[in-house]
């Protein structure tokens, strides 16, 4: 089973280059590609690899068009997005089906749509629901009155406390904790106290949070996550943090209470955000790098206090250049002191 | 329901200015609180936010008495500490009520008194001991010999290898792993060689560990974390640590193996700390920073490597001006040059 | 029960100065050694605490042969791998006895070695293959086809998502999850969509793999980790890296997707590697530092982004005395000011 080239071209608006009657079985790396199957070259950087590769047909942006490749070339004007759903042809969603596994234990008062899948050992809590579409995989916890909007999926061990909120179409993977209490203490007499943390975590639709990341609940109110946000694995979320929309939280990066996101935010991998502050709708920080204050709409920060990112570039250059400055500086010391 | 203004001063040993009898129904944040609620002002910068909100009733500190906030003030001596007491008033801490699932597995020799709280697919290994009124949630998993004190919490999905001792009324949140084995390996002829790790963790009590954090045991003996610590998500604990009492490890902070804490040591977040070094009571690393050698008591250090934190904060200021000290040398030389 | 000193030196290819007919029970750390006990001194900075200690005998290196530490000593030319070795005399790995628990759960198709250890609450996929001498712990959640090798372990509640390979011998720690989607998007008219991640991670022969880490599936192909590598835990890895054959990742060590290590190649904590660059056989990574480009073979590198680590030093050292060097622009300053 197959596809022609010129029937993946119009799936994703593109145009063939060569013999669009070419049959694709299968989309490869460019290492592992053989004649039946589709490659793809985003990044000139790798043309050699192109060449030297196995496979029959590449899927390339306007910039390699008419490039002599000597391959059939599947032309997209967005290579990245037609690689997105190309792949999702050849790989088509599963569907888990409805039902829910015998071992499952809901709770009195929790509801799962009859369009639900609840997996083996899932623990549903009291007044807790599940929508339809909704996959609640194996050894899921769900607290009492948690809500799972329609189409979202639960990967394995997933735990949500009490009152969280999953929006629909959103994912949340394996080993992921919504909604444990804030980090949140008063000091009195020698003893850290708890703080009661009584709010909760709402995650808005159609957003992924990765393998083993945290999102704690609010101390009062929402911790909440704007709808399309992206969050990779390890990443945490402290309390009262609210993001924007579209956001992207890279690996590892982590989030101090009560900070705000605007839309489109991107935290790079390993990076910090400082307690209590703000960044713009579009502000970057950039990996490994901590915003301790508030950042401008769409700036882009690096460092440790980040700054500005050009400004930390040049910092870096004149960092490498501190011993050649300290040489220079000897030299004109030996000059004047001459003189004097 | 509700309580008078003037019954919840008494209770945190506060005064009221305004009106006493004003009845409080639900303690909410300033953007959301209405006129039957109390809300706080904890810090000057928000009194904006304040004079614009909603609440009936604000809870301050004496240093915003008789500020015409324009409501009802609760007056209380330390704030951070009323309120946490006030939100367990409204929240009162629920109990479990004591028994044991008939999913939950007890091994053989297993004991679990019968105040204490087993939940729906919980493992209890041989050996193990659940204290009365501790809580052993969903899923959890107690290794054979572990020691569940009184009154403790382990929340859903969390892991005790064998033997962990965690003390009384300490907190285990989700997806914890407390005793996984420390990484030590014998490099010998190109590979590396697990060196057994046979010693144990132990929490003393009133510890409260943050969701999927981690502690190592010890190669031998005890990776111990004293008694009222709090630890935040993702914490790395690595084996043979032994942190004295009232530590905070904030997110996402590390400490390598055999690295020892005194009393009220903080680590910022994301902070790291090199292994077989010591950190003096009351010592404090910064944020992103990572002490790779030992701290005095009382110390705060930062950077990485941490040094003074006054010092590493003049650095981060000269560094800024490293562009116009490069401009200032060039003008010397210049100079120089021409006299030469 | 105790061994002989002489039987000890014999197993470990060492030597016995003093008496070989000691008899000793446990090995123990210094501190808490008594006179039937086995205790080491690897490192001669703990020369006093060794002399404090009640250890019966002590495990040395050839550089203490001979030391008067008033102890018999046992004499070893690799004390650490000796040490490794006794450990697992004194302390032999234990065997889990064969057999499926009947709360397991085994979707159709997938088969267990009637010599592998399947423990409560298991979940084993469809097609997944289970080899003689694992073992598969309670609350595992075993994807379709995955595949566990002979004598490989996995701990509670770890997480293979579909197809996962986990090679012979190795070690998965509680809560790590293996194969979730590697964080991929392509933003398309404000929207990130997500790019379907159809590949997976095969762990090699002899991995182990630290509590709470995440290794996420390749987006085509592989995500691949070498034979005898071992990570640490809380370490995030992203799709499509590969790695070396005897790596180690320390604690909270992250690798962005695509990235290409070699072997022997040492990631030190909390430190991190950029996408798509590549680390060559040997190479090094300090602490808390930033691969941001790639590293070549047996070098160290350090800093943010990571530069040569003789290199990186010496900034440091400029960096601390940059407070000095500007007082010295200032005094040639005004001397040339004087003179113009």
């Amino acid at each position: 089973m197959g596809y022609r080239l010129a029937e993946l071209a119009e799936r994703v608006g593109g145009r063939v280059e060569g013999d669009p009657e070419r049959t694709v079985e299968a989309i490869r790396p460019l290492e592992s590609a053989g004649p039946r199957d589709l490659s793809f070259l985003k990044d000139p950087r790798y043309r050699a690899q192109a060449a030297a590769s196995g496979a029959g047909a590449l899927l390339v942006g306007p910039g390699l068009a008419g490039a002599t490749l000597g391959r059939d070339l599947l032309v997209a004007g967005d290579p990245s997005w037609a690689l997105a759903r190309l792949l999702a042809v050849f790989h088509p969603e599963e569907r888990r089906p409805p039902g829910i596994h015998p071992t499952a234990i809901l709770e009195p008062g929790a509801t799962v749509d009859p369009q639900a899948h609840v997996g083996p050992y899932a623990v549903i809590g009291a007044g807790a629901q599940v929508a339809a579409g909704a996959a609640v995989l194996a050894f899921v916890a769900l607290g009492r009155n948690c809500v799972v909007g329609e189409g979202a999926v639960l990967h394995p061990h997933a735990v949500l406390y009490d009152g969280t909120e999953v929006g629909p179409g959103s994912i949340v993977h394996a080993g992921v904790v919504l909604g444990a209490d804030g980090f949140g203490y008063a000091t009195y007499q020698g003893a850290h106290h708890k703080v009661p943390q009584v709010g909760r975590v709402v995650l808005e639709g159609d957003v992924e949070v990765g393998a083993n990341s945290t999102i704690d609940r609010a101390m009062l109110g929402e911790t909440r996550i704007g709808a399309g946000s992206k969050i990779d694995n390890l990443v945490q979320v402290g309390h009262n943090v609210v993001t924007g929309r579209h956001c992207i939280l890279c690996g590892q990066a982590g989030i101090a209470g009560s900070a705000r996101l605007g839309n489109y935010v991107v935290l790079a991998g390993q990076s910090g955000v400082a307690g209590h502050i703000e960044l713009g709708d579009g502000a970057q920080v950039a990996a490994k790098s901590a915003a301790l204050a508030s950042v401008e709409p769409h700036a882009q920060v690096a460092g440790i206090p980040a700054i500005e990112m050009r400004k930390w570039r040049r910092q870096a250059v004149l960092l490498s250049r501190l011993e050649e400055i300290v040489r220079r500086l000897r030299t004109v010391e030996k000059k004047v002191g001459e003189e004097s």
